[in-house]
């Protein structure tokens, strides 16, 4: 394959993780190692960023920053959920892109993200074939659900996991000393579609006495009635119960728990009660079970909690967009990097590469196996494959006043060479 | 002071914290290394387990766990939140109390918890003088609120200040790479009465861009117009606003948030919403400023969390623990080992000692100047007293699988030797 010269573009998108950043420094560093590559370009905010020619130059960012990414949380150099469509639908944004792509002689792109992302990618390198223009796209996998297909796992997952699961300890040790007053926790895990997290967060349960006692994912249809008679049998059991429930489980006509639960569901205004899961299965607990109930709600936190994320991670994180720009200067273009399981104990990992297109059209459920035939709980399977991924601590800097230190970008404008356009 | 032989009993008394148990290993490792004290026993959840003769004893359980207990969050022992009155209303839970300490020889009794403890110690304190029962008792000062008269600061607070402050921040990186999609997020801190851990954690916000942007505090009366007004000052200044607003706010007329705000209070069957603080404020930020919010509740996770915990805050709580035995050896009773801070920088403590009375029917709120004017954040005299109780990081152990290994007892019953007492 022909070397190729010319500049990088990065860009990241969705959801932020706890290592998106570190797989942006993986591909910044390789970026500025490679001869072959003039400068790195970062895109502020996702794919926004390429659209109105938003962009900065990350090699103008001191060392020290971009060394920090490694261990800083979130999308340092801004996430959207701008959604491009089809090559049909959305010709015009395509072209936008690539007219940005040619003005600033960008030879390289790389976009961190999930299968939306992927899509995006590969429809860049369909465009790009059309218009014949030389470039080379590598998707960069990042989701903190794990549902991405070809891959054994994404980074991002690991970390979450590793926090929401510490959670849930900390959290079952709260109950478990007040259960005379507190007798029930709902801890609310992350996952609209997939019960990746919380059937991964749920390896805190190590023993009888351990949260999370029962786990409901969106895989498995939720049943009122049958999880007032699972709070019912382990309070008997325990004189206690912490519950680990995924944002979307939904009923056995597909309807989120959220909004199908008779007088739990909407007011009389019809306007749906404010809270999601975790309150509604307080409510369940406290009306049907009839004990006290509280419940803990991590939202956004779970996904940037870099002061408690798996050194195994952070390390994958940086490698698959590290190995994204190296297959990229040999000649690769138009695959995402993936993360193959060599073996369990010890645990080793290889980078393989997935078609975008395939990857951009698949999603990856929670095998049935991973749950127990109740569905309530995780099998010795789940736990083997997920422990990996949580192990290490990876290390942060701590301020003088005690806090974490986070990098941000100081985001040196690149001169605009193309007019404006309308998102 | 004549020397006094016997037994110690220990009890732990309302919401856990993170360090309660460190609270726990200092009395305990003290009272093991005294010659006056045959035994320890734990009283199994507080109060109750004194008043039905559930006791333990600590000095059977392994030595690693008790060393374990430095690194283990909530209340290893038990606690309650059952609550004795006056002597004149409850004078038969005292007089019980009394009957199972004479039973076992207790001539120590060391009460970890808040106000309504040192209440319940110092009634104590009056009748056993009443009833000629030579007897020392001594406070542990506990709570994440930081809300105890006499003392500079409580065990507890630190871990939780510097938990939730980390929280925010992580969560303030998500919005800040998010905010062309989520532009608002609100943090729910603890505190019903007072505004401690909301302004403690606010210290996150080191520069502008830094969440929180906006802090909210029980003790200034909270407007809705007021706090529109913020957001969209905010909004305008960074494009993105994150909230930190104590689950205590209340209106002018000292309703709480939660349950005043008309179409965001009450369904019309009169049902309060299922959500607390931070899905109001949610709502209301969607509503009437108009930008779409997410909300995170940390709840119950931010007073257990161990894996993040403040060094200062450990060792400040094992301190006070051993102190309050040692000085109870010594010949002191009715007091509450309190925190004198000698100097802010460099950071010191001594211990010194105050009346249990006193203790109980104090409560320190947050002053007016650890807020600015406008009510909406804190100052740096605030900032100055919170940041070095956060310094330092405990450290922990961490299993095979990547999370925390905290203790249990195996709680080896003392033999009764009283009837049944029904509580």
């Amino acid at each position: 394959m022909a070397k190729l010269k010319g500049k990088a573009l990065v860009a990241q998108s969705g959801g932020p993780s706890t290592v998106i950043n570190s797989s942006l420094c993986g591909v910044v560093q390789e970026c500025m190692y490679s001869p072959h590559i003039e400068a790195v370009y970062g895109a502020h905010n996702g794919i926004l960023g390429v659209l109105t020619e938003d962009l900065f130059d990350i090699t103008k960012e001191p060392k020290d920053v971009i060394e920090g990414l490694k261990r800083t949380p979130s999308a340092a150099a801004g996430s959207c959920r701008y959604k491009i469509k089809s090559l049909k639908e959305s010709r015009k944004d395509y072209e936008r892109i690539l007219e940005v792509f040619k003005a600033h002689d960008v030879r390289y792109f790389f976009y961190i993200g999930g299968n939306d992302s992927m899509d995006t990618a590969d429809k860049i390198v369909t465009l790009a074939a059309e218009m014949n223009y030389d470039l080379r796209v590598m998707g960069v996998p990042k989701t903190i659900d794990n549902d991405l297909a070809e891959t054994d796992h994404t980074p991002g997952y690991g970390s979450e996991v590793k926090y929401l699961a510490t959670t849930v300890m900390e959290s079952g040790r709260d109950t478990e000393a007040l259960y005379t007053f507190d007798t029930a926790t709902v801890v609310e895990a992350m996952g609209r579609n997939a019960g990746w997290i919380a059937a991964g967060a749920a390896i805190a349960h190590r023993g009888e006495e351990d949260a999370p006692h029962l786990v409901y994912v969106p895989e498995i249809p939720f049943s009122i009635d049958r999880f007032v008679a699972d709070c019912k049998d382990v309070l008997k059991r325990l004189g206690r119960v912490v519950v680990l429930a995924a944002e979307g489980i939904r009923d056995i006509k597909g309807n989120y728990v959220t909004a199908q639960s008779g007088k739990f569901a909407k007011d009389s205004f019809g306007h749906t009660q404010l809270g999601g899961v975790a309150e509604t299965l307080k409510a369940i607990i406290e009306e049907e079970v009839g004990v006290k109930c509280r419940y803990n709600k991590p939202g956004t936190a779970q996904r940037n909690a870099m002061h408690f994320a798996s050194l195994t991670d952070v390390n994958e994180a940086y490698l698959v967009g590290a190995q994204a720009v190296k297959e990229a200067v040999a000649g690769k273009s138009g695959f995402m990097i993936t993360l193959i399981r060599e073996s369990d104990d010890p645990y080793q990992v290889t980078t393989g590469r997935a078609n975008l297109s395939v990857v951009a059209n698949g999603e990856k459920y929670l095998p049935r196996d991973f749950m127990n035939k109740a569905g309530n709980h995780i099998t010795e399977k789940c736990r083997r494959y997920v422990t990996p991924l949580v192990c290490g601590e990876a290390p942060i800097t701590i301020g003088a006043d005690g806090l974490p230190e986070y990098v941000r970008f100081k985001r040196c404008p690149v001169e605009k060479r193309t007019g404006t356009y309308k998102v």
